[in-house]
């Protein structure tokens, strides 16, 4: 019963699609929800999926848009004229539509809005765009149902009822005062067992959430996540009911901000995907690894600096990635537990209190690692316990910066406004091998004197 | 007007416990959400928070034990006896109360069961502590609005009041046969726009998304973000309406299981907050370090192997943890591809597809890459070309190697049903600098002859 996308469904699809048999492809697509003839899209080439969004209507095709990957959505959009996507538009969510127009080039973006029949919806649509992406302004849809706290509940229920056409899912009714500052809540169920002589300032909810349109959307995820909201009403500067924004699109955030840091982590910037293509792939990982490279170039130097240590002392040589993996991986793990602190907002404590923390764990962990690598070197290096206890020492002390570097560089980030994200991954794991390295040699000649 | 957690407010708390001030403690608590109360519990000390727990009444606690930090919830429940317990117990949502008992020790749960007044309640939540944890079941409450297919809408209303007390958010109503199979949904909009005479079966849809007690956790995600659902009923194996599971769950589910990935690719087991006591930091930290360690000791194993090249071509060895990096970053870099791909179940194409992309990418990175450093080893060591060519050589094969294990490993364990986000991080790192090194000594052996 779940839909699952076959490789015969997808032939199929094609196949009528070759035969032009217009008839038996919408009789075919009806069955299958928008979500599912967007991935079916997904697979087809540009021209076919272009033919199916030409072939039904607008009122369905709006929504198999909004579901589609983005690059497929914008090659298809690219196919359309700006009166076509005009028609797209029409039948969208304010939301989506102002997504779908934000991806255009900015002259059709312009030919586009003017062909919106609804003066309204693009008036809307509009003033969407003016929101950056990711503040609750840019996240809103501009369909809610608002009522006035003076109404009766009688002339309330008619009004709603004229309203809730425009509306998808009624979380929640809105309650504003003469000026459009929103004053509360009602559910529907309040709604319905109210006296029908009742006047809506005596039944609604004071107490309700609401964010600012320059809320950031990691902040109103946040709280819908904390307060289990499935809707949260927005406001402007004046605290006027401007709009609301839907559990579905947090998720999508919540997802999205989730995939960005695990990349960032990995060193991937932007975001892409598995069916990304090579160019925008290269864009991704590139940049990264050409950072690390040139990290590597300074741990090359770092090296080259010590070498008159190579003709006594060589052995320390075959340490070196052992020293460097160490500091990247200790770095790692305590740059990953400052970021998702800062994204889940759960970092309690000053800074102080967190770097003596993490570099009590790391003194603990850097004791008994260096335990071990002081047996360990025994079995490599056999008696030459000076060289153990060198690179045991230096360990130690590695760990103990590497984890400083780890926590204290993603703090800084974000106070100076800048993703802490960035800080894991790459970036974290080169400025610790080079740092690991110096100090390493560093205590070798002071231990050795080379 | 957002609740902000402030230090006073902390310390007034506090001084009213400390009074033993209980009727100014409950005026005061009573003005903040559940959500709020635990983020102040989890402030408090043990003693503090459990004093706050059984002043309040448990229709109030069971919610704020619910959004309390899981290791600060299990102290104060460790504080309270059986009995106590079956009270919070007694006015929680059966997923909630489920949860809650799973993590008593075994002799408590039993005790806490049997003191449940409610019979139903108990039997529920017994019934749901069969199911794995991350699965629908394990997810589901038993909570939700079901009405007969051969009710009249008249009566279903009246029906459905009655079951609507015990379910905080009615989502959606659900139909069922004689013998209790799911057959379809009903929108309390419809319900309230139906005919009063007509027959549920009339007004029914009956294409209705859902899925079965088994479903994995990831899937359930899956489908509700997919169609944007707000709840979705779970069947049992004979097809039977058994439970349904809320959006706001399955938030905290992708949440929960983003933060694991992510900490995993950083080398972090266990689900340990940047608050974790320093015994959980290095349980879900030490072990990836001592991984990444006994990987270090083969490095310098076989480092030390090409010892006899240190006389002629000792420069090769400051190049170690440049190769050394270069080949863990490209790894973790292929590897969170794939991870992320399976996790989001976007990874399309073969196996074989998959990785000739990857291949095809990682040589064009990879020349590009050698050519930086064929170009900066002319400024690292002068004239010395052969050391430059052999090193930049060496790169791009390393990185081909580094990329094909970074793909093929988490498909592999995908493959035999081992998370395979297990893969990125210090595991793939740690075994692609030793093949790296493994490599690059090789190929040098063979240009330069030592």
């Amino acid at each position: 019963m779940p839909f699952e996308l076959t490789k015969e469904l997808t032939e199929k699809i094609e196949a009528l699609i070759e035969e032009k048999n217009d008839q038996e492809l919408q009789t075919h697509l009806e069955e299958f929800h928008h979500a599912d003839i967007a991935e079916i899209l997904d697979e087809l080439n540009m021209e076919e999926a272009t033919y199916i969004i030409k072939l039904l209507d607008s009122e369905q095709t709006s929504e198999v848009l909004m579901e589609m990957d983005e690059d497929d959505r914008e090659k298809i959009l690219k196919n359309l004229n700006a009166k076509e996507i005009a028609e797209e538009i029409e039948s969208m969510d304010t939301d989506d539509a102002a997504d779908i127009i934000s991806e255009l080039s900015e002259d059709i973006k312009t030919q586009v809005i003017s062909n919106i029949q609804d003066k309204t919806h693009a008036e809307n649509i509009v003033e969407l765009l003016k929101y950056e992406e990711n503040s609750a302004g840019g996240l809103m849809a501009k369909e809610l149902i608002r009522v006035n706290e003076n109404w009766s509940v009688t002339g309330c229920m008619t009004e709603m009822r004229n309203q809730a056409e425009n509306v998808t899912r009624v979380h929640s009714i809105y309650v504003v005062d003469n000026k459009g500052k929103l004053k509360g809540r009602l559910s529907l169920k309040d709604l319905i067992t109210a006296p029908s002589q009742a006047e809506i300032g005596d039944v609604y909810i004071r107490n309700v959430d609401f964010v600012d349109v320059h809320t950031p959307g990691e902040e109103v995820a946040r709280v819908m996540q904390k307060y289990d909201l499935e809707a949260i009403p927005v406001v402007d500067e004046f605290g006027r009911l401007v709009g609301r924004i839907t559990v579905d699109d947090i998720i999508d955030f919540i997802r999205e901000e989730a995939d960005k840091d695990y990349q960032l982590a990995a060193g991937i910037s932007e975001d892409v995907d598995s069916n990304a293509t090579l160019t925008e792939m290269i864009r991704a990982r590139l940049p990264w690894l050409i950072l690390a490279l040139l990290g590597g170039f300074i741990a090359v130097k770092v090296a080259g600096t010590f070498e008159p240590a190579m003709e006594n002392f060589g052995v320390l040589f075959f340490f070196t990635p052992l020293i460097a993996a160490m500091a990247g991986n200790v770095g790692v793990q305590s740059s990953a537990i400052i970021v998702q602190g800062l994204a889940n907002g759960t970092l309690s404590g000053s800074v102080i209190q967190r770097l003596f923390k993490e570099l009590g764990l790391s003194l603990l962990n850097g004791c008994i690692l260096a335990i071990i690598l002081f047996v360990g070197s025994h079995f490599l290096l056999g008696h030459d316990y000076i060289i153990g206890f060198t690179v045991s020492i230096s360990l130690i002390t590695v760990i103990l910066l590497a984890s400083f570097i780890g926590t204290f560089v993603p703090i800084i980030l974000n106070h100076y406004k800048i993703d802490p994200a960035l800080a894991t991954g790459p970036f974290i794991t080169t400025s610790n091998d080079i740092f690991g390295l110096l100090i390493f040699f560093t205590i070798a000649k002071l231990i050795l004197g080379f």
